[in-house]
Protein backbone atom coordinates (compact mmCIF):
# COMPACT_ATOMS: atom_id res chain seq x y z
CA UNK A 1 0.00 0.00 0.00
CA UNK A 2 1.01 3.46 -0.32
CA UNK A 3 2.74 5.55 2.07
CA UNK A 4 1.96 9.54 2.75
CA UNK A 5 4.33 12.14 4.14
CA UNK A 6 2.68 14.11 6.98
CA UNK A 7 4.68 16.41 8.28
CA UNK A 8 4.90 18.10 12.33
CA UNK A 9 3.21 21.69 11.45
CA UNK A 10 3.82 22.24 15.25
CA UNK A 11 4.40 20.63 18.98
CA UNK A 12 2.63 20.54 22.13
CA UNK A 13 3.52 22.19 25.86
CA UNK A 14 2.45 20.58 28.42
CA UNK A 15 3.02 19.85 31.89
CA UNK A 16 2.21 16.68 31.18
CA UNK A 17 5.82 14.82 30.92
CA UNK A 18 5.39 10.75 31.05
CA UNK A 19 2.63 8.74 29.46
CA UNK A 20 2.33 7.16 33.02
CA UNK A 21 0.90 10.50 34.07
CA UNK A 22 -0.95 11.74 30.99
CA UNK A 23 -5.08 10.57 31.10
CA UNK A 24 -6.72 8.85 29.03
CA UNK A 25 -8.52 10.94 27.64
CA UNK A 26 -9.07 14.63 27.88
CA UNK A 27 -11.56 14.88 30.10
CA UNK A 28 -10.09 12.85 33.18
CA UNK A 29 -8.32 15.33 34.25
CA UNK A 30 -5.78 16.37 31.44
CA UNK A 31 -4.56 19.69 32.19
CA UNK A 32 -4.11 23.01 30.15
CA UNK A 33 -1.58 23.23 27.33
CA UNK A 34 0.32 25.28 24.77
CA UNK A 35 -0.15 24.53 20.82
CA UNK A 36 2.89 26.17 19.46
CA UNK A 37 3.53 26.03 15.72
CA UNK A 38 5.99 26.77 12.92
CA UNK A 39 6.14 29.95 11.78
CA UNK A 40 5.13 29.57 8.31
CA UNK A 41 1.93 27.88 9.24
CA UNK A 42 0.70 31.58 10.57
CA UNK A 43 -1.86 32.26 7.79
CA UNK A 44 -3.43 28.78 8.26
CA UNK A 45 -4.45 29.92 12.01
CA UNK A 46 -6.09 32.76 11.14
CA UNK A 47 -10.02 32.96 11.88
CA UNK A 48 -9.47 29.91 15.22
CA UNK A 49 -10.59 32.35 18.35
CA UNK A 50 -10.77 32.10 21.94
CA UNK A 51 -14.04 29.89 22.55
CA UNK A 52 -13.45 27.77 19.45
CA UNK A 53 -13.88 23.95 19.63
CA UNK A 54 -11.01 22.29 17.78
CA UNK A 55 -10.29 18.77 16.10
CA UNK A 56 -6.15 18.73 17.31
CA UNK A 57 -4.60 15.74 15.09
CA UNK A 58 -1.30 14.70 16.47
CA UNK A 59 1.45 12.19 15.96
CA UNK A 60 1.55 9.97 18.75
CA UNK A 61 5.48 8.76 18.54
CA UNK A 62 5.42 6.79 21.70
CA UNK A 63 2.75 4.54 20.05
CA UNK A 64 3.89 1.20 18.55
CA UNK A 65 2.75 0.82 15.54
CA UNK A 66 3.05 -3.14 15.07
CA UNK A 67 0.09 -3.56 17.59
CA UNK A 68 -3.00 -4.91 16.32
CA UNK A 69 -4.96 -5.60 19.49
CA UNK A 70 -4.73 -4.59 22.99
CA UNK A 71 -7.13 -5.03 26.31
CA UNK A 72 -9.46 -2.20 26.40
CA UNK A 73 -7.78 0.82 28.54
CA UNK A 74 -5.44 -1.48 29.67
CA UNK A 75 -7.64 -3.21 31.57
CA UNK A 76 -6.20 -7.17 32.28
CA UNK A 77 -9.59 -8.76 33.27
CA UNK A 78 -11.23 -7.43 29.65
CA UNK A 79 -10.84 -9.31 26.08
CA UNK A 80 -7.90 -7.91 23.26
CA UNK A 81 -9.89 -6.30 20.77
CA UNK A 82 -8.65 -4.58 17.88
CA UNK A 83 -7.15 -1.64 17.96
CA UNK A 84 -9.40 -0.02 15.66
CA UNK A 85 -12.31 -0.41 18.36
CA UNK A 86 -10.49 1.36 20.71
CA UNK A 87 -8.80 4.92 21.24
CA UNK A 88 -4.99 3.26 22.04
CA UNK A 89 -2.22 5.27 20.74
CA UNK A 90 -0.98 1.86 20.17
CA UNK A 91 -2.08 1.36 16.13
CA UNK A 92 -0.37 0.90 12.12
CA UNK A 93 -0.86 4.78 11.92
CA UNK A 94 -0.41 6.32 15.45
CA UNK A 95 -2.76 9.46 15.05
CA UNK A 96 -4.16 11.38 17.88
CA UNK A 97 -7.52 12.75 17.94
CA UNK A 98 -8.17 15.46 20.54
CA UNK A 99 -11.49 17.64 20.88
CA UNK A 100 -10.68 20.80 22.80
CA UNK A 101 -11.52 24.22 23.68
CA UNK A 102 -9.21 27.13 22.59
CA UNK A 103 -8.52 29.57 25.37
CA UNK A 104 -6.30 32.02 24.25
CA UNK A 105 -5.38 32.84 20.10
CA UNK A 106 -1.49 33.70 19.83
CA UNK A 107 0.18 34.60 16.28
CA UNK A 108 1.30 31.04 16.20
CA UNK A 109 -0.04 29.67 19.54
CA UNK A 110 -2.90 28.18 20.65
CA UNK A 111 -3.71 27.36 24.55
CA UNK A 112 -6.59 24.48 24.85
CA UNK A 113 -8.06 22.82 28.03
CA UNK A 114 -7.88 19.24 28.53
CA UNK A 115 -5.49 17.82 26.56
CA UNK A 116 -4.43 14.70 27.39
CA UNK A 117 -0.90 14.62 24.94
CA UNK A 118 2.49 14.97 26.69
CA UNK A 119 5.01 17.64 25.68
CA UNK A 120 7.04 16.92 22.84
CA UNK A 121 3.78 15.46 20.79
CA UNK A 122 4.33 16.57 17.41
CA UNK A 123 0.64 18.42 16.11
CA UNK A 124 -0.16 17.43 12.47
CA UNK A 125 -3.85 19.27 11.73
CA UNK A 126 -6.17 21.39 13.18
CA UNK A 127 -9.84 21.36 11.85
CA UNK A 128 -12.59 23.37 13.25
CA UNK A 129 -14.91 21.32 15.24
CA UNK A 130 -18.49 20.64 13.34
CA UNK A 131 -21.16 22.23 15.63
CA UNK A 132 -19.31 25.12 16.58
CA UNK A 133 -21.17 27.99 15.06
CA UNK A 134 -20.10 29.25 11.55
CA UNK A 135 -18.35 25.73 11.00
CA UNK A 136 -16.56 26.48 7.17
CA UNK B 1 10.17 19.84 11.30
CA UNK B 2 10.55 16.39 11.21
CA UNK B 3 8.16 14.43 8.94
CA UNK B 4 6.56 10.68 9.19
CA UNK B 5 5.13 7.67 7.11
CA UNK B 6 1.82 7.25 7.33
CA UNK B 7 0.40 4.06 5.09
CA UNK B 8 -2.84 3.43 3.73
CA UNK B 9 -4.51 0.53 5.82
CA UNK B 10 -8.04 0.46 3.69
CA UNK B 11 -9.70 2.69 0.73
CA UNK B 12 -13.27 4.16 0.50
CA UNK B 13 -15.68 2.35 -2.23
CA UNK B 14 -18.31 4.65 -2.68
CA UNK B 15 -20.80 5.67 -5.59
CA UNK B 16 -19.12 9.39 -5.21
CA UNK B 17 -16.97 9.55 -8.51
CA UNK B 18 -15.63 13.28 -8.38
CA UNK B 19 -14.90 16.03 -6.05
CA UNK B 20 -17.68 17.88 -7.66
CA UNK B 21 -20.47 14.86 -6.52
CA UNK B 22 -19.45 15.11 -3.23
CA UNK B 23 -20.93 16.43 -0.29
CA UNK B 24 -19.12 18.68 2.23
CA UNK B 25 -19.93 16.94 5.22
CA UNK B 26 -21.38 13.35 5.52
CA UNK B 27 -24.90 14.89 7.26
CA UNK B 28 -25.58 16.57 4.05
CA UNK B 29 -26.81 13.72 1.74
CA UNK B 30 -23.88 11.72 1.73
CA UNK B 31 -24.23 7.91 0.40
CA UNK B 32 -23.17 4.94 2.20
CA UNK B 33 -19.99 3.35 1.40
CA UNK B 34 -17.87 0.62 1.89
CA UNK B 35 -14.47 0.49 3.45
CA UNK B 36 -11.66 -2.40 2.24
CA UNK B 37 -9.08 -2.99 4.33
CA UNK B 38 -5.89 -4.67 3.67
CA UNK B 39 -5.65 -8.37 4.40
CA UNK B 40 -2.63 -7.43 7.68
CA UNK B 41 -5.05 -5.15 9.51
CA UNK B 42 -8.14 -7.79 9.96
CA UNK B 43 -7.17 -8.65 13.69
CA UNK B 44 -7.50 -4.49 14.36
CA UNK B 45 -10.66 -4.70 13.17
CA UNK B 46 -11.98 -6.74 15.36
CA UNK B 47 -14.64 -5.86 17.81
CA UNK B 48 -16.06 -3.05 15.73
CA UNK B 49 -19.46 -3.54 15.25
CA UNK B 50 -22.67 -2.69 13.42
CA UNK B 51 -24.10 0.08 15.27
CA UNK B 52 -20.72 1.62 16.24
CA UNK B 53 -20.28 4.80 15.94
CA UNK B 54 -16.39 5.52 14.08
CA UNK B 55 -13.99 8.04 13.43
CA UNK B 56 -12.60 7.63 10.09
CA UNK B 57 -9.01 9.33 9.47
CA UNK B 58 -8.67 9.47 5.66
CA UNK B 59 -6.16 10.83 3.43
CA UNK B 60 -7.37 13.22 0.95
CA UNK B 61 -5.05 12.65 -1.82
CA UNK B 62 -6.65 15.26 -3.78
CA UNK B 63 -6.28 18.52 -1.58
CA UNK B 64 -3.86 21.13 -2.08
CA UNK B 65 -0.78 21.25 0.60
CA UNK B 66 0.51 24.56 -0.30
CA UNK B 67 -3.11 25.93 0.69
CA UNK B 68 -3.10 28.33 3.93
CA UNK B 69 -6.10 30.42 3.67
CA UNK B 70 -9.41 29.76 1.64
CA UNK B 71 -12.92 31.51 1.46
CA UNK B 72 -15.31 29.24 3.75
CA UNK B 73 -17.57 27.02 2.08
CA UNK B 74 -16.26 28.25 -0.95
CA UNK B 75 -18.48 31.36 -0.66
CA UNK B 76 -17.01 34.34 -2.50
CA UNK B 77 -18.94 36.97 -0.54
CA UNK B 78 -16.73 35.36 2.97
CA UNK B 79 -13.74 37.26 3.45
CA UNK B 80 -10.34 34.31 3.48
CA UNK B 81 -9.37 32.79 6.86
CA UNK B 82 -7.09 29.98 7.64
CA UNK B 83 -7.61 27.00 6.62
CA UNK B 84 -6.60 25.32 10.32
CA UNK B 85 -10.07 27.55 10.97
CA UNK B 86 -12.28 25.50 8.42
CA UNK B 87 -12.52 22.30 6.98
CA UNK B 88 -11.03 22.32 3.79
CA UNK B 89 -9.38 19.50 2.07
CA UNK B 90 -6.69 21.93 1.09
CA UNK B 91 -4.41 22.52 3.97
CA UNK B 92 -0.65 21.06 4.78
CA UNK B 93 -1.47 17.07 5.99
CA UNK B 94 -4.45 16.74 3.71
CA UNK B 95 -6.29 14.32 6.24
CA UNK B 96 -9.66 13.83 6.38
CA UNK B 97 -11.88 13.37 9.77
CA UNK B 98 -15.38 11.75 9.27
CA UNK B 99 -17.42 10.80 12.21
CA UNK B 100 -19.93 7.25 10.21
CA UNK B 101 -21.77 5.25 11.90
CA UNK B 102 -21.42 1.21 10.98
CA UNK B 103 -23.85 -0.37 9.49
CA UNK B 104 -22.16 -3.98 8.26
CA UNK B 105 -18.93 -5.35 9.52
CA UNK B 106 -17.23 -8.19 7.40
CA UNK B 107 -13.53 -9.72 8.21
CA UNK B 108 -12.23 -7.09 6.16
CA UNK B 109 -14.59 -4.56 5.40
CA UNK B 110 -16.89 -1.83 7.13
CA UNK B 111 -20.26 -0.52 5.47
CA UNK B 112 -20.95 3.26 6.68
CA UNK B 113 -23.59 5.60 6.70
CA UNK B 114 -22.81 9.23 5.25
CA UNK B 115 -19.55 9.64 4.16
CA UNK B 116 -18.39 12.39 1.84
CA UNK B 117 -15.43 10.61 0.64
CA UNK B 118 -15.05 9.86 -2.81
CA UNK B 119 -14.38 6.40 -3.87
CA UNK B 120 -10.23 5.61 -4.13
CA UNK B 121 -9.65 7.20 -1.08
CA UNK B 122 -6.93 6.11 1.20
CA UNK B 123 -7.87 4.96 4.59
CA UNK B 124 -5.70 5.77 7.55
CA UNK B 125 -7.07 4.82 10.83
CA UNK B 126 -10.03 4.31 12.78
CA UNK B 127 -11.13 4.71 16.16
CA UNK B 128 -13.85 4.17 17.92
CA UNK B 129 -16.07 7.64 18.79
CA UNK B 130 -15.93 9.08 22.26
CA UNK B 131 -19.26 8.48 23.39
CA UNK B 132 -20.01 5.45 21.82
CA UNK B 133 -21.11 2.63 24.64
CA UNK B 134 -18.32 0.89 26.29
CA UNK B 135 -15.47 3.29 24.61
CA UNK B 136 -12.34 2.07 25.62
Amino acid sequence: METYDVRAIGVVRSSLRDLEDAPRQGDEGAPEAELVFEQEFGAALEGIEPGAVIELLTWLHRGNRDTLQTRPRGDATRPMTGVFATRSPDRPNPIGLHTVRVLEAGPLTLRVAGLEAIDGTPVIDVKIALGTPDVR
